[in-house]
């Protein structure tokens, strides 16, 4: 059982309350923490949370809690996170962990150097979805991943505070790219090190400084492509999709707009249908169960299982920085319009390209190209010849 | 915090204990009853479970637990039942509550009278989709509901006792159209009484005496439908949908073959895919996370939630009985070829047909019977005059 | 290339025609009959048609032309099929093809006595999609068919002779259970008598005699099942669906709602969506080619190439027989309460149950049950010894 | 009515023929030619085509013939062009239209200098979703265009010529990105100039020097997006997919995968699924039909009827020039790893960025960045002040 402090009052905070306290949970929320007193009175009273504050710091060092969680705007991630280390604490931060690789970098190297628990609250890989996807890829249903894509777009985030740039540290990308980037990593295969970005990004749309839009790609040392799309732009709700392709196989996910839960209701029905939903009436497709499918609940039980068995979480504030990495490069590509490359002052993956992808023997003399069953039942088979080069088919039986 | 005694080691046994020890739940089980000794010392080992037993009474008797779940075969529930309540301890039972009406009265009955605390484990209607679903339809986003169908199918059960009709009760229908005549009546609305039954029932393909397949209709006394299918021939996996119309709209729910995780592999991935499903190879289609989109983790917050508040739960053993008279005639017709009425000892909904369903008024002399956008952009109004029965058609742009 | 006479200028009318005239055809309408003559001009005029009339027996004995088309209400195609055939020209009605068997009967003896051309204008059973399922059908895909499902829903019909009940014979069962009847039973198989309706129907919302829903079930003499659901009260679009079940496979189908094409618009396009679809904003799923999807691309090909190569067509005046038999026994059921055999003046398919369905032999001494995979890579056989009826389960690695 | 010269007997030129001899068209092939005279004697015979050859030239000069298909490998397009200009026929070609601009440029001027009807057959831009699609954002459905993705990708094609990159002119891109290049033009505006390219393109599994996996991204001059994704390494099928997202909606189709036909069968069906389908047991995903789903019917119709109408038709040689200028810079790009400039000799759109996108105004003193339901039934409005560039929240009821 875990006692907490929850930094953060605002959409995220409530997500992460409502998971920590939902089903039958053993753990409790001790104090919580807004940007002034009103919002954490009436916070701590919805959630029966029994202290609250405004002061950061006076949270963090509430003498009850053992973990804290930081669900609070960008630019205050590196400041918590300090104070939590340096109060001893368990310290669970939301994404993206820095505005940029320094600060994750400093977070992780401060948590490392105090012996501090860090998880890093990276909650879309821990989809149930998700995380059957990956156990699926690491049998090898798959084969070697390729290229994976992943997507969230919407039409824009809930508070202001992200529509400016000096507090987010960005734009679309630092909102919502840092999960697609850690999503296609997963499932590359943590080991591979990223090596260069190519990223387009635009103000398409929204009068503001920061990009709306922004297509990435970011290629791993074994040649597989990790592609995210991120934009504010998005009509129709808040789409949430992850495409896997391997030598063997390839996965789908769809974890918001297509999930088996389809409304049509020509009368509305006078509240809230799924976060980011546009428009009450017609069509809908809402979420059964919101946190569980955003994968709040099992990333929550990972981080305090692991604080309880003293191991590792699946994400930690490495992965946070090399995710903040990507980011940065991220937007020096979208500068200089060229692939840039990945800065890693730290790696602990392997060197050399694991994983390797190529082509198939077909047998000693010829690799394989294809084989393909044909409308009249036989078998074509494209075979290129090792010595010569040569490309010839054949058909068997 | 409930300590428990959990009867059944089972396929459904398992889920439950998987769901009850899961995420970060603060509940426990005490003692672990199989139908040997060597089952249940296997579970309790595998679940971390302190006792087992092979004996039912002293499984239920523990004097550490306050709770029994009942996770055995049909044949045993009232026997079991009638010992936890002797011992005064909460019980929940899994779905069908009895093999017949008389064996639910039997147990509403003496459940009551002892006032012990009473849970019908009808898992399918706390799927995530489904609580939200009725949610919308309280709200009035359908309107008021004149058809739901529910549909369960798969190749077939696990366990050989299923298969003989003296253990189980019967067939497809009590195995698998208790489920569904629960959920359509939840949608309906569980005042509205259910008035008869016709029931299609065949042997199609197992060389089994129960019924392998079966179709039945239950009218409720507003003119509502529940329609049931269920069946153990059905190829490709298991199929668990639900269809609701309404007045003013529509759902659909696809809780298993089509929620969003699509998966092609042509190697397999050495292991279980999805309960039932058949084959590993080829186009696949997960669930995420089992237990929750099966609605055991939404059915035990409810149920244990209830003990703690000292309040009823969604489902109650008076529901089972419900279910179980609508099962009864749904045999007989299935025998007699007509419809049945529904014999209900205990009523405890409205009398005289709630939620009325009708025509619409346009104005003072006319009944709607259609309105309509054509492709000119026109509007197409089809009225009946109230006096004279008269129907025509007139348009307004 | 036939030269055609068109009669009706409606909605079914103007599909047909669009289909005659589409793509790159050669056959060409030379007179349209509308119910006035305004309409007729009109319509003459909007397709290219160099004659016009309002009355039916003129347009039949049009001098150029050789094939009829009936795309009238119901209550006239036997008067317009008689003075067709007493024409000597080739005779295509649409669905239903009478207002009840008997009406059927007589066009059917007329033709075949006067040795002209007779085509049932059964759209639904030549979708594109439907030809190609019956095709893997044959093949045995699916092994024997157990249930076919097929259904229609939409919010009501267009003309208000709909919803007379003396002119069209009857409400939601005569207008769509017709193709959802013939759809069945060309899965099931057109050589398999079928033997007995159960059918529930009722007015659940329209202030109209006739029934605005309805659910049959038709069983075939071999024990596979006929669903069919129809309604002119669904919201939402139209529901145009089949599902069809064997001893080795499934097969869903949808026509109209979930094909691929999914729109999100905030503002509308000013115009019509798709058949029957209900609003222009939100979420929207527009069909890409109409007519081809409802099938009437391939029907009129069908027939046509049919006339040329004097051959049957695939739909004739006898499948619109059987069809309105099997509508006659609905209606009586709905009224009886209970099962009514189909009563069959004429039937040409095989007697005795042709396909026969039933269980699988395991070995010379059990049945076969069921097969399983099961999580740990086992496989469970459930086994009847043939002599004992004794079940039992075994393992296989 | 047109008389056509096929040239190519391949894949495409099968469906060619299918489509052109399908329905009940009047349209006839009056010689086939095909790459030696064996295939061209025995394709004439199965189609039913008077005359046949294995000379280009002879086939494009026959005396009947009015218009020339080109459906033979990419290296010969250019030849057989030029032979049909100088016959002064029609000349319709199949994508991409050269193996670079140059090439295509050539036939483009040699059309265009000879007076001679040109088409290029870019068939996935006529598909019926397509079209429809298309129309209905022409009329303003999702307000301006922002991103257009399309995709195709599969295990590979069907003809060695194909692999080898002297006759294709390339890999994946020359193969399929010329398609997803011109869907995501159509969409965006033809008559808003392509800008510049980023693309990425690598040999990922297959032993060949082609790319058999690229990603594109191309900029239009009013900061659109239309970006591409073409591999022959995708395990599961042939995916065709497109996804457009304006300022107010948003369009996905999907062609090939998931177009409401899902069939599993335990046995398979002895025969052809779908188009580059894998595997024929377990779940099948068929298409109904097929040459009309891949838009060769309303390609042809198009055709073939701006022939008759003396206009022309929708996608001409000059289409085909810009999508090989989109090519040649997408492979330029592949090398330097930067974006680079497309050079068009011929552009008749407009000039300066056609259909600007941009913020919308609030009032006159703020633009509006985003308008939210919240789950409590208020409005929130983030508004910035055009003067001072502060951004702020504020909530309607």
């Amino acid at each position: 059982m875990r006692n907490i402090t929850m930094l953060g009052t605002g959409l995220i905070g409530t997500f992460y309350t409502m998971t920590l306290h939902g089903y039958r949970a053993r753990d409790q929320i001790k104090v919580a923490c807004a940007v002034n007193d009103e919002q954490a009175r009436e916070f701590a009273k919805n959630w029966d949370i029994p202290r609250w504050t405004s002061d950061i710091a006076e949270a963090v060092n509430d003498p009850e809690t053992d973990t804290v969680v930081i669900g609070i705007p960008n630019y205050l991630h590196l400041q918590a996170a300090l104070l939590a280390i340096q109060a001893g604490k368990n310290v669970l931060c939301t994404k993206p962990l820095g505005r940029n690789a320094a600060e994750a970098l400093q977070m992780l190297e401060a948590a490392e150097k105090a012996g501090v628990f860090h998880g890093y609250l990276e909650d879309l890989v821990y989809t149930p979805k998700t995380l059957k996807a990956l156990e699926s890829v690491k049998r090898g249903a798959l084969g070697n991943i390729l290229w994976a894509r992943s997507r969230e777009t919407h039409p824009g985030p809930h508070s202001d505070w992200f529509w400016k740039k000096e507090l987010s540290g960005g734009g679309a990308i630092v909102d919502m790219g840092c999960h697609c980037i850690e999503i296609a990593r997963n499932f590359i295969g943590k080991d591979v090190r990223p090596v260069e970005v190519m990223c387009w990004a635009d103000t398409q749309v929204h009068p503001i400084e920061a990009e709306d839009s922004a297509v990435g790609l970011v290629r791993y040392e074994n040649g597989a492509i990790g592609q995210y799309e991120v934009s504010w732009t998005f009509r129709g709700g808040m789409d949430l999709r992850d495409e896997v392709s391997g030598t063997e196989g390839t996965i789908w996910l769809n974890h918001w707009l297509r999930t088996g839960f389809d409304m049509f209701t020509a009368v509305g029905q006078g509240g809230y249908v799924a976060e980011k939903a546009e428009g009450d009436t017609g069509w809908l497709f809402p979420v059964g169960d919101e946190v569980n499918s955003l994968g709040y609940v099992h990333m929550f039980q990972d981080m305090l299982d692991a604080i309880d068995e003293k191991r590792a979480p699946m994400e930690t504030f490495y992965d946070g920085y090399i995710v903040n990495a990507i980011v940065d490069a991220s937007y020096k590509s979208a500068q200089t319009k060229r692939w840039e490359p990945i800065e890693l002052a730290v790696w602990r993956g392997s060197e050399g390209g694991a994983r390797k992808i190529g082509p198939s023997e077909y047998d000693a003399e010829h690799w394989l190209i294809k084989e393909e069953k044909m409308p009249d039942g036989k078998t074509k088979l494209i075979l290129k010849a090792k010595s010569s080069g040569e490309i010839s088919q054949k058909f068997t039986e």
